[in-house]
């Protein structure tokens, strides 16, 4: 029941001998999803032992080189290890004209089809869903189109309190819809409340990827309550006119997001390679939010299964 | 007066946790040159202390993503660090539009110029010289067209032997003649050979690059006596015929190679991801050239200053 982010790629536009471009890969319930390929993201993924042939879906936020270059490498590398199931790949609407005339300008040909789902940046909205997750975009504001992603568990079934067959004799054919909520009917027409017989299962962990993007309050509502936040922080207090100007945030700024949207824990990444030491970038942002976290490279954020408040009762 | 070889990828295709895609940089008396530039190259460079801003010339054997596509972010991060100053890259005549495409659709403007020398990689012949070093481009046999390079040394200024100015009175004004070989005039006319005034200097070092190539004996002409080979190698004898198939070629036939070209010593690198163990490869290398190493990311292979036969007489 794995929901656990392993960061990639922690550095901003310029990588460092520590630190990769933008990459991250999330698992959730031994579903990858593959969030931003920077450079050298296929050569991350083999290090810290992700294997490639379980990675279907990718997220790309927006068409700067530090977040796609690796893109290219892995697809081809990708076919060189024989996959032939599809690859679903989410990013900008002119991510698919630039895959396809770097396959062509490098006469390289796919043994696996890729679909693509041209993103709207501008707009907010549920873009991807199976039977575990959801995942929605939401825009940031950068110097180009650029999305947000987060990335939300669905809702587990309901599950029966101990003891509770021994009380009721419910038919196997309706104990489904029980677990999906729904009030049991006795043969002598007696209704019996959900919640005498079930508890709701785990509630569901959430995670919000923000790189790269201005300050910008307006994504609070968004990523209101995720259990976890993923901000850029490229910049210290002492840079923050260079971060406005760039099109990035600071440490601070993105605390202060982290507060403000009630955030399980804060992630900060995408650091500028000017900073040899990234103390000042923690202290500065735990001075707003005291669950702040600096990415690594090759650490793992994982989130246990949250037990749910009526669970608890 | 360096003359060294560092290894930056040694991996063929498909990277591996430990060894990049191919990529390499030769140091000649403080110029540094390039030598292809895979996926990950401008953070290996980084870890193995080449500074950015030391390379100026960039040779691209052939336009395989494993030996490119580092490039495109080596050149953008050349730019976020305030690079002014020329960079030439020589390469196979498509990779100006390849390079010009990527950069239009990732919206790179670059600080400096880029200068591109196209080659064309049937033909043999210099491609690049200055005041120290020189560079011969050379066919490969692969399945698009592929150059090898040959960097060697120019001849150095001959040493006046010892206590020679006691001898002759030679002026200022002759002395740079003689040390390129003139004989010298004394006023009464007579006329002292050269080789009574001078040794020879060091002999003039080299260095030649073959990746990616099926065994092919043409070449053993272009590399005859060079100080030290890099042939590729990416498969064993066992996977000869998959050698052939590919355009790729054995350890044995590299130091097949190497062997009838009388070369110094051998490095072989682009192994198949598929041996997890490279003695087997070094062993069938051994068995037909003892000097053979493998290659490693970070190592660094050096020639020291060879002294000239005529100097040690």
């Amino acid at each position: 029941m794995s929901f656990a982010l392993t960061i990639l790629g922690s550095s901003s536009a310029l990588p460092t001998s520590e630190r990769f471009p933008t990459a991250q890969v999330l698992n959730v319930q031994e579903r990858f999803f593959l969030i931003d390929c920077g450079e050298g993201t296929q050569i991350q993924l083999r290090k810290f032992k992700v294997r490639l042939g379980r990675l279907n879906h990718i997220f790309i936020s927006h068409l700067h080189g530090d977040h796609v270059f690796g893109l290219f490498g892995l697809l081809s590398s990708l076919g060189l290890t024989g996959r032939e199931h599809d690859l679903h790949i989410f990013g900008p609407a002119d991510l698919e004209q630039v895959v396809l005339k770097h396959l062509k300008m490098f006469d390289i040909h796919l043994p696996y089809k890729v679909i693509f789902y041209p993103l709207d940046c501008r707009k907010s909205g549920i873009i991807y869903e199976d039977r575990k997750v959801e995942v929605y975009g939401f825009p940031l504001k950068h110097r180009i189109p650029t999305c947000g992603f987060l990335f939300r568990e669905k809702e587990r079934l309901r599950k029966f309190k101990p003891g509770i067959f021994e009380t009721f004799d419910i038919p196997v054919a309706y104990r489904k819809g029980i677990q999906n909520g729904q009030d049991f009917t006795m043969p002598d027409g007696n209704v019996i409340a959900n919640e005498t017989l079930t508890y709701a299962g785990p509630a569901p962990r959430s995670y919000a990827f923000c790189s790269d993007t201005l300050y910008n309050r307006g994504i609070v509502s968004r990523i209101r309550g995720v259990d976890m936040l993923y901000h850029e922080a490229t910049f210290s207090d002492a840079d923050e006119t260079r971060a406005a100007e760039t099109g990035h945030s600071t440490a601070r700024q993105a605390a202060k997001l982290a507060r403000e949207a009630g955030v399980g824990k804060l992630i900060i990444g995408h650091f500028s390679a000017r900073y040899k030491d990234l103390g000042v970038l923690l202290k500065e942002a735990r001075e707003e939010f005291a669950e702040t976290y600096i990415a690594e490279d090759g650490e793992t954020f994982s989130l246990p299964l949250k037990k749910n408040q009526t669970y608890l009762t």
